[in-house]
Parts: structure tokens; C-alpha cells; sequence
């Protein structure tokens, strides 16, 4: 509860390419709507420098040991995108920042809302964080000139942690229907665990309905008009919710209209979904660069932090500004509006609510 | 190449559910299109019964070994869709009948068209169908209570042989671009080596475009009007090809509507890629079944047995009938047509071709 503390220590961690600067516009929003509280001395905002692509790939790490540190002195953080080294790429091959801070900070779940209210769809995502193939030391084996492994991991902690945050979301709010996603009739063990957990924890909460789909199938049901309104929180390992929320996040807008919040025990990370978009920034065009979904991960912070007005006032100001008719200030490619006008203009809606 | 046999044999294998049913009907078809040849002794179709999950749980196996040894003596089979056993289910936990043709005839590349000339989509997919997560074997360890593990594999020969597959396919039909699918930033070794591996192939293929994404942002790219039509092989390990494929059916019409074909050196089965639909049989609506995704996989053995203008003439017919105007032969349930009304429409119609 944020609301015994002395003081809330928000973290804003930039990240890489466009990161620095979409997030500080998400900061700049935040700052305006917690100004009483930041004036009171009740809510402080802490820049972490120096996770950078440039001084992880020198440092050989995937997070470096002072960043680290500063991280863990937050209560909660907004993150911006980080480069995920790619094969061809100038830097040496350090592991993603985000798994490593997810993992790093035991953020076990991997909350991803996607709303299209004229389609009926509203769709909480509950991906589990830290295990399946992003697990620590699942670097997999080469056997031979042949052979290749990689390990994935469950374990009954882990699985059992997701499901009761997803059954206690769906409950609370009275969403009262989980779906669990697996591909259980291949991946026997693991994702035979996962289910498993889910249908054991799903009887403990009798007035949520349960049902579980395989994740091939659910890419398919995600486009059926007729059967997607039926999903409210869905529930899955780490790389079936890396996957089918990229589509949902699509379906809603595209990956740069949704935010992501990563909770765990003792911190929370909100992040934009996108990637750092490198090119944007060699090209001169940063300042055009889409900030909504690191606002909406803004949203998260805010409910998160228990300032619902406010992450609600900040979530109706960004549909009214994503929806057709504004379209002009949004999609800043086409029409020359930037990251800080946009801003500027959801904070003039707010204002305006 | 076929036409050296003195018989070409094709085996029909019904499957579960509503599977002997639509079998039946494409069987039917194509005994149509090809009388001439049955007649003077060239084609023999031979029904392959004992496939079901009844047999295989009694058993206690995936394929009982009469029904492989028979399969072993045809050329090409075409397949209905097979109950794979699920937690719950009455039977033993046998392993999926698909899953074991596909490895037990090395059919190691799976095939999925899918086209939709209306948004310009004409996508063929490149399923690895031997190895990762669905590798012989891999049926992960239990480590102690709280630990699980599953395993994925990849080979050298399994990567390249599906790599050359579809670069050669891309430049034999001139489509000159594909796009490899993988997780090759988090599943290093397996996904890594699958990305290695078409990096080299595509060297030796410079006609061909090459491009490379992430699973996530794949998922969302299919839904991206201004840059789906882009891709047009698309190449990828076993797991993602299941999970996408579906996702690609949905958008031409759903998952009924997509034939696949499973490709070896030596044998090629044909499949519809939806389920054996019990509840269709146990409520007595199997009639009303739609064979298009099982007359879809006609129209690939077609083309694999060189049968191109046949193929042509079935793939045509099936397009027409399957267009809105004619829906109310499709959408038998709607409408009460039968799978074999709709059979008899599409012979019908390639009649009148
Ligand atoms: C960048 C990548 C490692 C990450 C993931 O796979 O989790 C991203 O796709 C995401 O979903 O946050
Ligand atoms: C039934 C199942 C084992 C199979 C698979 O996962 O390959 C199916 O989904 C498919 O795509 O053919």
C-alpha cells in the first residue's frame, strides 16, 4: 500500500532511441497530474541514467550493476524501450534488458490490457514474467555440430503466482472469466503444469468462470467477431503472452497504443510495448515518435500506485486524442505533429474533462 | 516423380470425428478428377481404417503399427483430422496422431497456403514439422516438486533442409521473398541456429529477398494492411508455424478453410488443419460438416502428384463456391447443405469451368 509511504519514488529509466523521449513526456504528464503531491514532497521523480545499449554492450551486462542499484531504490518505474542486441548488430551479445530487469526485480507478471470498446473487446492479459524460454540460465546447449537444445521452465510457484493474480483480477473487478493458454497437448510438462496450476487454482474461486485454449487456436479466435467479446482476462507462460499480445495490441491500434505493467511482490515496472526504434532516431525523427503507449503504461503506474481518478482522467483524455477525429495529432508522420504537442494536447483534454 | 510409377497409391485415412466424413468427400473428388487414370489401373485410392482414437488408446499408441505399416505402402495419403487426447479426456494419454506421421514418414516440411486476393494477401507458409518443442522424445523431466523442464530441439540438417525447401520454392514460383519467423533474441540456441541457418541458405539464393522478424511482432505484421502483402514465403520452426498458421487461416476465412500438406523425401500427407469436431458427431450435425479445408489439401496432392490443371480446376471451384454469394452452400449449418451437397456443388461446378 503507496499510500503509508513517506514518499513514492517513481523511477524513469529512458532506455534506448526513441526511449529517452517518450518517456519524458510520459514524466512531464505525470508530474503534471501528481503536482500537489510532488510540491508536498510526497512523490518524488528519479531519473536513472546509463542503461544504454552503448554502456551495456562495454560493460558486457544486460543491466549495469548502478542502474541496478538505482532501481531498486524506486518504489515503481517507468521504463522506455531498450535495444534488444540482434545477431549483425555492432554490440556483443548481452541479454535483453527487459528480461533482465523482469527477472531481476522477480516481476512475475506481465499485465497487458487491450481495449477496442467499439468491437466490444476488453481484454486483460496476465503473462506470466520470469520462466518458460526467458528463464535465468536457459541459455540452451549445443550438443554437437548437429544438435541443438533449449530449455523451458515452469515451476509451481511461478505458475501458481500468475494464476491467483489473474483469478484475484477477474474477481475484483467482475470480469469473472479467465481463459489459460497453452499449447499443453505438445509442451506436455511444462505447460501441462501451467494448466494444471490454473484448473486447481480456478476452483478456489467458483464465480469465476474458467475455460483453457490451446495457443494456436486462440490466434485464430482473437479475429473471430463472433467469440472474442467472450475473453476478459486471459492468463499464459511468458512467450504464448509475448506473442498474443502483439496481436491483441494490433488489433487495438497497433504495438505502440498499449502499455505493459510488470508487477511483482516488492516493485512494478510500467513500460511502452514497442521497440526503441533506432531508425526513427538516425533519420532525425525522434521528436515525431509515437509517445501514447508509454502514456497508457502511465495509466497502469497511476492505477497501480491507487491514483484511479487520475489514471482514469489520463486513459479518457488518450482515447478521445487516439480516436479518427484526432488522428491529426497523432499519427505525427503523417501530419507534423510531435511527441510534445500530442502530450501537450492530452493535457489540455484532461484539463477540459 | 510420380509419373515414373506404374501405380500411384493413395491412401485415404478418415481420422476421428468428423473426419471419415469429409475424407470421404474429397476422396470422392478426387476420384472424380482423376477416373481416367483410376480406370486404366494408374491410380489406386486405399482406405486405411484403424486410426482412431479409440484403437490408438486401446493400444496405447499414437498410430497402432498395422495402420503404419499400410501407410508405408502408399505414395501420398490424405488425412482427416485426428482426436489428439486432452487432460480430462476418457483415454490415455497417447501422443498425438499427427505429430507421430508427420515424424514417423519424415515428413519434415508442413505446408500452408493461404490466400485472400482481396487484400492482396498470398502467403505460403514453410512449417518446420520434425523438431522443436515437438521433437521426438521431448517430453520434458519433472525435476522434483517444484521444478519442470521441457526440452526444444533443433538440427543442423532439420534447419537447412526446410530452408532450402522454401527458397527453392520461392524461386521456382518467382515470388523471390522470404521472410524467416523465429524468437532468435530469447531462444538462442534452437531459434538461433533456424535464423543461422536461413541466413546462409538465403546467400545462395540471391534472387530471393530475405528478411527476418519475431515471432510477437509477426503475429501483429499479419494484421497490418499497408505491410502484409509484402510477405510471401515465410519459413519457421515448428512452433510458430502452428501458432501462425491459425492465425493466417483466420483471416482467409478460418481455420476450416486451410489445407495443409506434409512433405518428406519420400512420402506427402495431406490434412485438413482443423480438429476432429466431436461435438459435431455426438450432436448429429457431422453431415453438415465443411469439407473445404480437407478438399483444400485435395488441391495441394493435386499439384504434388503433378496433377496441376486439376488442382487448378478444384482450387478454382472451391474459390467460387466459397465466395459470399454462394454461402449458403458453405455455411451448411446455417443453412442445412450438406458436406456432400457442397461436394456435389463444387464437382458442379469445375464441370462448368
Ligand atoms: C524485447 C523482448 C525481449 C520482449 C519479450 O520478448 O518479452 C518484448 O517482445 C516484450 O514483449 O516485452
Ligand atoms: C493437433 C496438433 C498436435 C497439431 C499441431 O500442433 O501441430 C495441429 O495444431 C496442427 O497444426 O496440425
Amino acid at each position: 500500500d503507496y499510500s503509508k509511504l513517506d514518499k513514492l519514488i517513481i523511477g524513469v529509466c529512458g532506455g534506448d532511441g526513441i526511449g529517452p523521449m517518450i518517456t519524458g513526456m510520459a514524466q512531464h504528464a505525470l508530474e503534471v497530474l501528481l503536482a500537489d503531491k510532488v510540491r508536498a514532497g510526497k512523490v518524488e521523480f528519479r531519473v536513472i541514467d546509463g542503461l544504454t545499449i552503448e554502456r551495456r554492450a562495454e560493460l558486457g551486462c544486460a543491466i549495469p550493476p548502478d542502474v541496478m542499484e538505482e532501481l531498486k531504490k524506486c518504489h515503481v518505474i517507468l521504463k522506455g524501450p531498450t535495444t534488444t542486441p540482434r545477431k549483425g548488430d555492432p554490440w556483443p551479445n548481452v541479454e535483453s534488458a527487459n528480461v533482465a530487469m523482469r527477472k531481476g526485480l522477480d516481476l512475475f507478471a506481465n499485465v497487458r490490457p487491450v481495449k477496442v470498446p467499439e468491437l466490444g473487446i476488453d481484454w486483460t492479459f496476465y503473462r506470466e514474467n520470469t520462466e518458460g524460454g526467458y528463464a535465468v540460465g536457459s541459455q540452451g546447449v549445443q550438443i554437437d555440430d548437429d544438435l541443438f537444445i533449449d530449455f523451458t521452465v515452469a515451476t509451481s510457484q511461478g505458475c501458481e503466482r500468475i494464476a491467483r493474480l489473474a483469478f484475484d483480477y477477474a474477481r475484483k473487478t467482475g470480469k469473472n472469466r479467465v481463459s489459460c493458454v497453452t499449447k499443453a497437448n505438445i509442451i506436455k510438462t511444462t505447460d501441462g503444469k501451467f494448466l494444471d496450476t490454473c484448473q486447481k487454482v480456478a476452483k478456489e474461486y467458483p464465480e469465476v468462470q474458467f475455460d483453457d485454449w490451446y495457443i494456436d487456436i486462440m490466434t485464430a479466435k482473437l479475429l473471430d467477431d463472433k467469440r472474442r467479446r467472450d475473453f476478459k482476462v486471459v492468463v499464459l507462460p511468458n512467450l504464448y503472452g509475448d506473442i498474443i499480445t502483439d496481436e491483441a495490441a494490433e488489433i487495438q491500434g497497433g504495438v505502440g497504443t498499449a502499455g505493459s505493467a510488470n508487477i511483482g511482490k516488492r516493485y512494478a515496472m510500467f513500460e511502452a510495448i514497442h521497440g526503441s526504434a533506432p531508425r526513427m532516431v538516425q533519420e532525425g525523427r525522434a521528436k515525431y515518435a509515437d509517445p501514447s503507449s508509454v502514456l497508457r503504461a502511465a495509466v497502469m503506474l497511476l492505477e497501480h500506485i491507487g491514483e484511479i481518478e487520475l489514471a482514469k482522467k489520463l486513459d479518457r483524455a488518450l482515447d478521445i486524442c487516439m480516436v479518427e477525429e484526432h488522428k491529426v495529432v497523432v499519427t505525427g508522420r503523417d501530419t507534423g505533429a510531435t511527441a510534445q504537442e500530442f502530450t501537450d494536447y492530452v493535457l489540455d483534454t484532461i484539463a477540459k474533462l
